[in-house]
C-alpha cells in the first residue's frame, strides 16, 4: 500500500456527513487528517464529541472554529466540506484561492444553471463562475474530470441512487425520457443531525412517511444529469419517504421501456456500464437489493425486472445514504483526485 | 350502546391477524366470543399464549382445535377464517353449509374468475360455486352486498390500500386506466407469524427490501378491482417492500392525470367518495399520510400531490396493514352483516 | 354504562404525556373535553396537531394558550397537568383556589418533605402547603385518599415500576431494606418531546445507554414511598437506562430475601397485595414481563425469581411509560376522584 | 504491514457469529481463508448466501460441508469453530488431532470443571482432556497463555462484558465478592439466527424482556473466571435481558465497597489493569458507554459511577455481541496465536 500522505480538513465535522468522512478518513492509509472545524463544538476534543473513535488514530485532534484562513493555515491540501446549502459557498471560494482542492457535500455546486439554481433554491447563486468550473462528483460517470477537479460538488444521497441505475438506460435509449417516476425510501440521518421534534426517535419509530413531494430540491441536480444522459430534457416524478433506520437509501424506478424486445438488453447495458466499477454490485434481473448489505459501505446495489403485462422496466438501488450517497462517494472522488487506487481504504463491509 | 350480542368463533387464532381479531372482538361490545381454535396451540388458554389479554375479557377460553363441527358446536352465528390461503377454502364451505356466516381473511374467494385464481394460485379453485357467492369485502364499495352475505372475502392489506385512493378517481376517469405503478411498503407482521430466518429481527431491522415484483399475488384483486371501477381492464406495476416497522402499510401510487384541467377535481370527486365515510380519512392536497396515525385503528388516511411538471397525480395512503388491511377491516364488514353501527367497538386511536 | 360526564381539561397537551391523555380522554365515555391547552401549538386544531385523533371527537377542538382564567372559564371540573416540572406548581394553586380538582403528572407536589424537595430540585418548593395536602397517585396504594383528594400528584414512570413490586414486600419485612438495586430500561418517549440531538432517532436506534445514575430525581419519590412502605429509612440504587423502543419502562430489581424461608411467601404477598387489582398482573414464579403486553394500556405485569444460589429476589415490571407510569394511571385516579368505575374506558388491550 | 499470511477455515460459517467471522477474516491483511463450511448452505456461493460481501475478496468461495478431513484437507492451519454446543467439541478433537490450532466460539472448553460442565449442560463432557488443555480466550486476562494454546475457548458475549469490568477490582479486593448483581441488555443477534417465531421482528421491536433468570448457562463461566480473580468463590445474581438492536450489550453491574475509602480506588486500579490494552476503553467515573459506539468493533466500553448514598460501585460495560463478545475477541486470540500486532485487521470504527 502506497506510503503516500494528503493533508486534509474536514469543515463541518459535526453532523452525520462530517461523522462518517471522520470515520473514513480516520482509517484512510493516505490521509493525514489536520484540521477538524465545528463552530458548535469547537474547542472540543474529537473523542469527546464522538466516543466512537477513541483509539483511532485522531485522539490528538480538537475541533476548531471554522475559517478559511485556519483552515489553510493547517496545511490541509484538500478540504471536505460538509456544511448546511447556502454555507458551503463561502468556505469554497475562499479555500480555492488559498490552492486547496475542495470536496464540497453540499448542493452549492451541483448546478450548471444559475436559472435552476434560483428555481429550486430561491436566490441567485453567490459564486456563479465558480459554478461552471466545478465537477458533479459521480465518478462513475465523470470520473475523468474529476481526476482534474479543483472543486468536486459531490452528489446528493437521493440522485446518486437515481441516476446510477438510470443514466446507462437513457444514454442507450430503452427507455421512455418521459415516462419515469421514483419512489425512495431514506433512512433518518438523511434529514440531518438537527434538534428538531419531527426527528425524534419516537417520531419515527414505527412511522413511514412521504414528504417533499413533487417538487424536492434534489430534482435539480437528478434530471439535469438524466437530461445530459437522455440528450434531451428529462422530468421525472419523485417521492421520497422517511423510514425508521439510521441509514440507508432505497430506491425504486418505474419506467416503460420503449419496445419490448428491449427488456433483454436492459442487463447486457448495465453490466457495460458497471461490469468494471468497483462500487456499482449489480445483482441482475429479479435481484433485490437490501439497504442492509451497502450499510457502511461505498457501494450501490442495482437489481431489476422487467413487468411485461405492462411493459415497464422496475429499477430497485441500495445505498448507504452517508456512504455511497454522501460520505464514502466523496471519498472516492478524494482518491481520483490525488491518484490514489479508487477503492483506498474504501473496502469495509 | 346496543345490549345485543353475536356469539362469534376465530378460526386461526394465533397469527397476527388472528391476534388482532382477538383484541378486537374480546373488545367488542356486541360480541360474545365463543369460540378460538389454533391448530398449534390447542389446549393452551388464550392468555397463555397472549399474556397481554390477561384480564379482558377472554379469561376463561382456551384455544381448540379446528374443526368444522366443534365451530359449529360452539353457538357460534359468525366465523371469522384467519387462515392460510388454501385452508380457508375448506372451512368456508363446512361453515357456510352449517348455517354460519363467514367472513373469510384470507384470499380463498376473493376473486371472481376461477383463470385468474388458477393462473396465481397455481391450482384449481376447489369451491367455484362459493367463490361466485361470496363477496368482496370493502365495506366503502360494496356495503350493501355485504350485509346481506354469507360469505365475505375480506380484502387483502395492500389491496385495500391501492383500492380506497383509486377507485373513485377510475370510476370518474379522471386518471389513465394504463398509467398506474404503486410503490407499497408493508411492516413486518404482513409476512405472518412465520418461523422463517429471513425475518428475524436481526434481518429486518436497519433493512429496506423490494421483494415478490413484478407479480405479486395480491395483483389479481387489485387488477379485478380496479377494472370495475374504470369499466375497462386495468394492468398496474406493484412492487411491494419490506419496512423495519411491526405494523402499517404505507402506498405510494403514480398514475398519469387524463386532462390537466382534472387536477382541481380529484379532492372533489375523492371527497364525494369518503365525505360521509366513518374510516376513510382524507388529508387533502399536499397532506402527506403517516402510518403512525392509524395504527391499531380502522382508518385509512389518504393525501396527494399534482405533479404539474410531468402530469402526474401521486396519491399516498396509510392503513395498519393488521387493522383496516385486514383484521379491523373484516369487523367493519361482520358490523354491517349484523346491522350493527359500522363503526361499533372500532373507534380506537 | 353510566351516562355521567365530568367536564375536563388538559393543560399542555402537546407533549408525550399530554398526547396520551388526549388519546384516552376523547375515548373516555364520562369525560367532556371542554379545554385543551399548549403554548407552542395554540390557535390550532387538536387535529391538526395530532392527525391521529381526526374523527375521533375532538375534531372541533383547538388548542389555547394556558391561562388559569381561561381554564376556569371553560367550565372544567378537573384539570390534568401535563407541564414540565417547575411550571405546574403555579397552575396547581390557582385552579385548586378557582375550585378545580387537579390531577398533576410533574414531580411538582410528589414529595412530603421540603428538604427532600430542595436537595433534588435544587430550590425552595414555591407552594409548601399545598404540597403537604397532595395525594400521591399510586392508587394501588393510596386508593382512598385519592378518592377525596383535590390535588393529586401523579407518580413518575420510573417510581411506579419500582414501587408496586416492592411495597408489600417491605411491608412484611420479606426482604432486606438496605439490599435493593434497580435496573430500569425505559423508551425514548420517556425524555419528552423535546429539540434535543441526543433524543434523535439516528441517536437512539441501535443503541443501548444508562444515564442520570446515582441520583436520579425519581430517586427521591421512590425512597419516599419505600420507607413509609418499610416504617425505614430505605436507600436503593438506580440506575435508568434508554431503550431504542417509544413506549415502555422494564424494571428489574435485585433485593436479598431475609431468609430463605421467605422464598415461598413472595407469591403470597403480593396476591394477597393485587389479587384484586384491576390493572396488577402478576406473572408469577418464572414469569417474565413483557413490555409488548402492556404497551397502550394501564396494566403493570410484575414476574419474579428466587436466586437461592445467592439468596436474592429477583423482581420484574413492565409497563407503559405513558400509561400506568404517567397518563392511564392519571386518568385511573381520576375514576376514583369522580366515583366512577376505577377501570371506566381503561380496559385497552 | 507483514506478508504473513495464514491459512484460516471458518466452521459452520453461516450463523451470525459465523457471518461477522467472514466479515472481520475477509478484510483481515494477514489471513487466506481457505475453507468456509456450512451444513445448510452447502454448495452455494458465499456471496449468493451474503451478498454484502460482494466484491470483498470472498467472490470464489463456496460453502462446503463440514467434515474434519475436508478442512485440513484445505490446507488450513488454524480453524475457528462457530458451532453449535456440543457440536464443536467433535470438529476441535478432530483438528487438533490434525495438527490445526483451534479458535472455539461455543462454550464447549470453556469451563474447567467437569461437574460445573455437566451442572450447567445436563450431560458428561465428552473430552475431559482437551478440555482441560484449552485456554480461556479472554486476551486481557490469558494473553500469554492464548499465543501458545493449540485451542482457544473463546468466551461468550455475556461473560465478557461482565468479566473485564469485575476482574481487576476483585483481584484487588475492592468490592465485595458475594455483593454482585447484574443486568445485561443484549441485542436480538445474541439468540442467533434460528427459525423461532419467538425471534421475529414483529415479536423483538417495541419490546423489553429479561429470560434465563436465575441460571442462564453463561453463569458457569462467570463464577469460575471472576472465583479465580477474587481467589475464593463467586456467586452473582445475573439477569439476561433481550433488547430491539440488531447487535450490542450492556451490561450494568451493582456491587459493594469494602470501604468507603476505596472509591477513588476504583478507576487507579482499573487504569493499571487497562490503560495499555488496545480494546478496552475507560470512560471514567460518570462516563456511560453506548453500545452504539462500539458497534462493529472489538472494543468494549467501560463507565462507573460510585453511589455514595448506599455504599455500592456501580460498573457499566458496552461491547458489540458479536463483536467483543464473540467473533472479534476470537481474531484477537488468533493475532496472539500467530504472532502478529493484537490488534492486526481489527481497527474499525
Amino acid at each position: 500500500m502506497s506510503e503516500k500522505k494528503i493533508k486534509v480538513a474536514i469543515v463541518g465535522a459535526s453532523g452525520y456527513s462530517g461523522q462518517e468522512l471522520l470515520r473514513l478518513l480516520l482509517m484512510h492509509d493516505n490521509v493525514d487528517l489536520v484540521c477538524v472545524t465545528s463552530r458548535q463544538s469547537a474547542g472540543q476534543k474529537l473523542t469527546e464529541v464522538f466516543p466512537r473513535f477513541c483509539g483511532g488514530g485522531g485522539d490528538d485532534l480538537s475541533f476548531v472554529a471554522p475559517s478559511i484562513d485556519g483552515i489553510a493555515a493547517s496545511g490541509a491540501e484538500c478540504a471536505f466540506l460538509a456544511l448546511p446549502h447556502g454555507v458551503a459557498v463561502e468556505f469554497a471560494e475562499g479555500l480555492v484561492d488559498k490552492g486547496l482542492r475542495v470536496i464540497d457535500l453540499s448542493a452549492d455546486f451541483r448546478l450548471e444553471d444559475v436559472a435552476v439554481y434560483q428555481e429550486y433554491y430561491g436566490k441567485e447563486h453567490p459564486s456563479p463562475v465558480l459554478m461552471k468550473e466545478a465537477v458533479y462528483g459521480l465518478p462513475e460517470v465523470y470520473g475523468e474530470k474529476i481526476c482534474d477537479a479543483r472543486l468536486v460538488a459531490s452528489p446528493g444521497c437521493y440522485p446518486t441512487s437515481i441516476l446510477l441505475p438510470l443514466i446507462p438506460l437513457l444514454r442507450e435509449k430503452l427507455i421512455a425520457a418521459d415516462s419515469i417516476s421514483v419512489a425512495s425510501m431514506s433512512g433518518a440521518s438523511g434529514a440531518g443531525k438537527k434538534a428538531d421534534t419531527s426527528l425524534l426517535f419516537a417520531e419515527i419509530n414505527e412511522s413511514v412517511r412521504a414528504y417533499g413531494a413533487p417538487k424536492h430540491r434534489h430534482l435539480s441536480e437528478v434530471e439535469q444529469e438524466l437530461s445530459h444522459a437522455a440528450d434531451t430534457t428529462v422530468k421525472i416524478s419523485f417521492v421520497p419517504h422517511l423510514m425508521p433506520i439510521t441509514a440507508g437509501i432505497y430506491t425504486t424506478i418505474f419506467s416503460n421501456l420503449i419496445d419490448a424486445v428491449n427488456a433483454e438488453k436492459v442487463g447486457e447495458f448495465l453490466q457495460a456500464a458497471y461490469g468494471d466499477s468497483v462500487f456499482v454490485r449489480l445483482r441482475g434481473e429479479g435481484g433485490f437489493p437490501d439497504t442492509k448489505n451497502v450499510s457502511g459501505t461505498n457501494f450501490i446495489d442495482i437489481g431489476w425486472v422487467v413487468d411485461e403485462r405492462t411493459g415497464r422496466l422496475i429499477l430497485m438501488s441500495a445505498e448507504d445514504n452517508l456512504g455511497k450517497g454522501a460520505s464514502s462517494q466523496a471519498i472516492q472522488s478524494f482518491n481520483l483526485m490525488f491518484d490514489l487506487p479508487e477503492n483506498a481504504s474504501l473496502m469495509h463491509f
